[in-house]
């Protein structure tokens, strides 16, 4: 497998895509597009809030038959909390895009993002679904932007791998997710298109499968949104014969997928509002892998472990006590606790106690933008790396601060 | 029953304090003592984090026979993650007060609070023991004091009541708590002296119950500490007949230990590390108690409704996204969230939609030092208040911000 240079959701064959400014948003894009030039088999992953956007249930009814071909994304309003007029506003988003597109609106999918409980203003959108449609191209960059909310930076990523049988497939997507992150499936938003031949079934898989190891390690403040989606297209332009089993090609597809999906969920905790620092957090050595991301999540989530780290401190008894609250049961005294960068590694806490290190050292380590917290709890052979970053001032001003 | 002005730990019958600073702070107090005049029937109730500070294994034991006669509390180091070692200096504290109090090392209960991983300094701790015995008196002042870590202010209080045989009965006081708090039990600690002639059983049963309703509802910044501990001591002075069963003077008690920790209870929320509101979060016609609870505690926990306090938002959005990550099952579509204060109240969200609301009234509500927030699930009998507090660029200063 590779990563391709500039890769983008318009990477794999036979896929465009667009976007606009139609005045949701001030002057920023906030309308996009996503197309394959042919019908594909679809899945998609939801949020767990039992609050959920509007757009999560037309979506999942357009995806009862495991096919679609396009989806239309709005940014600046989250669709959210509209009662009945939100679900006819996301129907009508995908009517109003299937003219221009010639498509039945079942075979578009709906996602929105942005501020909760306000109605959609959907003349805006319809008024602009011409100008999206026209502006289809396999230039990504416009509908990288246009999904973003309170994100500093366009999140585009594409692969490639070869099969047993030849053929080369790529799969490309674009994401967005600053804030109101806890994805369980996790607003995250994480379009993914694919010109693998693949059956409903075993895509549908393969994302779940990719999501949990991926999207759904990632913590920034721990507010798993009421939006949170990952959809994935697969329009069987690479040629291959369709996949229908789990064999070697099955697996190639889940370990690209999942290494695609492992690229964007960092990016998305590394780009957490206000973060200065990724928090890589690994739990080995586990009874079990959910008690490993369970032990895990606890410590990205944990606030006073995030404020050590924006304050580069190397406080390993928060990370204890966050350990000590999650519910699961170990025992203190056969664990140990690490920190590392790239360079450098430092053992802090051993067998139930701290131990004397280097400050200088530790230092060098906690200033980095990427800093590895690694735990062995010693008592089994699972591990799982979770994600999430560090909790700064302008976290608080970006969520409290009205005056700025 | 009635409050009483500028009452705490040693306005109980028989009850004495002193507070010294032994060196393990700067400069201000940093070790407590807290004594009755005969012994007492006791209890406690203790952090439920896996990993805990070496005090509560010593203080357990000390209470297995259910009697105590003293506590001694140091500030300024948690003795937690010492190993073997910590559990030793946690004995010495009791077995060194023990001579100057002419008590039983088994008769002394031992607190710590403070920073964890930092072995013990016994020494300053044996060296002030005998200026801590000298400096009992009615004078809760120091003691008080001397128990604070990042508190802003002393947190003592009192209470009266008249059981139905006559006997004036008195409970008092001193607690501390301000980050690292999510007590479950709950580093919060609370030390409460009563004259009551209880049964041991029905002591540590009030105390717990009424634990479950106080301190175990609240949440500064979701860190259960690894120190949690309350205390309490009855030393018998009212003169009544021991309470033996949960008859009418049992529940007269009940009622007023649970009153008076609430009172400490909203004081510790309320000064959480860099707070500059209180929020109190009331979810009631829920399915059940523990419902209620779990709804309510996601709310407070949430570090987007806890900026948007900050920043004095009726933002119901965030609260709904909050109650729906919760893990509890409910209809969004049925419940109504509402803002209030002390003068007024507003409604901003009914039956799945948000509702239109005027916008100065509820700046009037959201700038009080004292936020509710109620939300009617409409779907049982059941409620809770839960207590928490806003997320301010305080928290991430006093917590991460080292240079400062």
């Amino acid at each position: 497998m590779k990563i391709i240079e500039n890769g983008s959701i318009t990477t794999p064959k036979g896929f465009k895509a667009s976007g606009v400014h139609c005045g949701l948003k001030k002057s920023k894009k906030d309308l996009a597009l996503i197309y394959s030039e042919v019908k594909c088999n679809a899945a998609g992953v939801y949020t767990n809030n039992i609050v959920k956007g509007a757009p999560i249930y037309v979506t999942k009814e357009h995806l009862k038959d495991g096919t679609a071909q396009a989806i239309i994304i709005n940014s600046g309003n989250a669709n959210t909390c509209n009662g009945e007029i939100g679900i006819q506003d996301a129907k009508a988003m995908a009517y109003f895009a299937s003219f221009d597109l010639h498509l039945k609106p079942e075979d578009i999918l709906v996602a929105s993002t942005g501020i909760i409980g306000v109605p959609l203003n959907l003349k805006l959108i319809i008024n602009s679904c011409s100008k999206l449609a026209l502006g289809l191209s396999y230039d990504s960059s416009d509908a990288a932007s246009a999904i973003l909310t309170t994100d500093t930076r366009k999140k585009e990523c594409a692969v490639s791998f070869t099969l047993s049988t030849g053929e080369e497939v790529k799969i490309g997507s674009i994401c967005k997710g600053s804030g109101m992150i806890e994805p369980n499936m996790g607003t995250m938003l994480s379009f993914i298109s694919t010109d693998i031949n693949i059956s409903k079934n075993l895509l549908n898989e393969a994302l779940k499968k990719s999501v949990e190891k991926t999207y759904n390690r990632i913590s920034v403040d721990g507010d798993t949104s009421t939006n949170d989606m990952v959809l994935i297209l697969a329009n069987k332009l690479s040629g291959n014969n369709e996949i229908t089993e789990k064999n070697k090609d099955y697996f190639l597809f889940l370990d690209a997928l999942t290494k695609l999906n492992l690229i964007q969920a960092k990016r998305i905790a590394s780009d957490g509002e206000g973060a200065t620092k990724l928090i890589e957090c690994t739990v080995c050595s586990a009874p079990s892998v959910t008690d490993a991301i369970t032990l895990s999540k606890s410590v990205i989530n944990s606030s006073l472990v995030k404020t050590a780290i924006f304050g580069s401190d190397a406080n390993w008894g928060r990370i204890l006590c966050a350990l000590g609250y999650s519910k699961i049961n170990f025992n203190p005294n056969k664990i140990s606790v690490s920190f590392k960068s790239t360079n450098s590694e430092i053992e802090v806490y051993k067998e139930g106690m701290g131990l004397k290190f280097n400050e200088t050292k530790a230092k060098e380590i906690l200033i980095q933008d990427t800093i590895e917290i690694i735990i062995n709890m010693n008592s089994g052979n699972s591990s799982a790396t979770c994600f999430g970053c560090d909790l700064t001032y302008d976290y608080v001003k970006i969520n409290g601060d009205y005056r700025s």
